[in-house]
């Protein structure tokens, strides 16, 4: 067996600022309190949706710098990704940054693949203040991944709604009480599902490795968590995660819960959720850190999984693997 | 002015293994004799380019994990990414091994960032042995970034030919005498360039802008280098990198040399020579590497560039914002 996925920062790396925007369905939800900004208009003044995803993200990492009251040349990195193809958003976010860039991807988990890159770079003394950043839009990923809006498609009852929004964190050596103190870092697990209307289903198995491979790495069990926070498995994905960990003599039922299934309020056309990258940054950079901020939350374990998927690899018969990444963020 | 774009890495994290495999047309150059395999179908009997692309990555991670005499379990991680939309070819890959996995786009330059980021977690002992990889297909690459081979379209001149190869390294805590002493991690350039065939010209100020940071930071001359090295600018790119640095009064003209202008015999239909993230992953880990073994290289930067645009951020009239990532490769 392997025994080190999991790192220990023992120089506790910590989030001293986010920031945050999500779009209009979202903001009339959970969130809608917490972001920095709340769109009227979910094409934010551009031209395209792939343009307007680029900006929130632009906004989510300014507004995350500024709300650590730091200026741009304060930040030694920014680590970004997002869904579009060649992580357009994220690569032309950082054109506008004067910072050095690390592109990652992990489709949907990218917010803690970020959080543990930075975290590990601070821990180790690389780089004093790092930015890690995501998001998503409903409509440039609806066109990419899969048919465009305007043929006004029937969606499956498994089907999620991709987020409209960005979330970043800004990881420093010090300057706040909320820390990173571990990284599990996930191997991709692909249970053969082939519908890609069924994300949850898929990114379940990656989800339960990646929770039950920290807990034992770390000597801990679910109830040293007040929450273990996955980032877009939906209701229904949820409640395969359950299965899966109590399969596995793991108990999370009292305490996990999903961003995208809290995230809309209504549920009507978005079925079981949301999903997509933006999802958990929106929520665990607005709601979430907003809770460990006033002491509600003392520790949670943040676990986003992603599908590695594309169309193309859908679109030659492949199955989807999955992956997840996770961070433990606890008051210290 | 920022400070921190380059870590030095004390513990010296050593190169101890490569693997790599190429195309027909590749190995009729100069890494034909230093590969581990010189394709001679270059579908590698699969049925579609992209299934080569994601095994010829396989083979490439297997490949070099087998030349460092190890086991798959002995992998504490896998860095890897790629140009295919979701870098499917790398989270494909990365399923057939149970290693934790992490995600990375640069474009091409995914070789360096994944070498960066490998030493990075040596260094700083978060793991023992990580497996940086990458690599790209002609054909795959052609159909989706430009126009179906069938097309048949006429290649303008200043195009370049990507690579059918993928190449790996396997970084360590101990184990050889080649150590990545540093890593300079790039910010996004972008001068304008809206040319989807000139790569070489958009590419090279961001070489221009890593190597001129690396060397002030370290407080080296290209003297210091018996090789600085780029990933993909091809003829005319490299030509250009030479003038710009030169303007900034660095002279690199007598050591440098781009993966993409040597990797192919025959200035043919490939014009300004090789490109894609399979280009240097190949060129450098099988001869530069093998030349660093025999010590008839002692001290190289190999700085490649990426090109982070994809074909929406084109066809919606965006420019090229592209990146250089670059590490010091030295015998020790």
């Amino acid at each position: 067996m392997r025994s080190r996925q999991t790192i220990e920062f023992v120089n506790k790396p910590r989030i001293i600022a986010t920031g945050t925007i999500a779009g209009p369905k979202e903001c009339a939800g959970v969130v809608g309190k917490y972001v920095d900004k709340a769109l009227l208009d979910d094409k934010f003044g551009e031209s395209t949706y792939e343009k307007a995803e680029c900006k929130m993200l632009t906004f989510a990492i300014s507004q995350t710098i500024e709300n650590a009251a730091l200026q741009e040349k304060d930040v030694d990195m920014l680590v970004s990704g997002d869904l579009l193809n060649q992580i357009i958003s994220a690569s032309f976010a950082a054109r506008d940054f004067d910072v050095p860039f690390l592109g990652v991807y992990s489709a949907c988990s990218t917010m803690s693949e970020g959080m543990a890159i930075a975290a590990a770079f601070i821990n180790a003394g690389y780089a004093k203040r790092v930015v890690a950043a995501t998001g998503s839009h409903f409509s440039s990923a609806e066109r990419q991944y899969r048919y465009p809006l305007e043929l006004g498609n029937t969606r499956p009852p498994q089907a999620q709604w991709t987020v409209t929004g960005a979330g970043g964190a800004l990881i420093a050596d010090t300057g706040s009480d909320i820390a990173i103190t571990h990284a599990t870092f996930g191997k991709v697990v692909d249970f053969g599902i082939t519908d890609v209307n069924n994300m949850g289903a898929a990114m379940a198995p990656a989800a339960r490795d990646t929770i039950i491979r920290h807990l034992k790495d770390t000597g801990r069990t679910p109830d040293d968590y007040d929450l273990i926070i996955t980032g877009d498995l939906g209701a229904l994905g949820s409640r395969i995660l359950k299965d899966l960990t109590w399969e596995k003599g793991v108990d999370i039922q009292k305490n996990h819960v999903d961003c995208g299934e809290i995230i809309y309020n209504v549920i009507e056309k978005e079925f079981q959720g949301g999903s997509g990258a933006g999802c958990s940054a929106v929520v665990v950079n607005s709601y979430i850190f907003e809770q460990l901020k006033r002491r509600k939350l003392r520790r949670v374990l943040f676990a986003a999984t992603g599908a590695l998927l594309s169309t193309v690899s859908s679109g030659q018969g492949e199955s989807i693997p999955c992956i997840c990444h996770a961070v433990a963020i606890e008051n210290v």
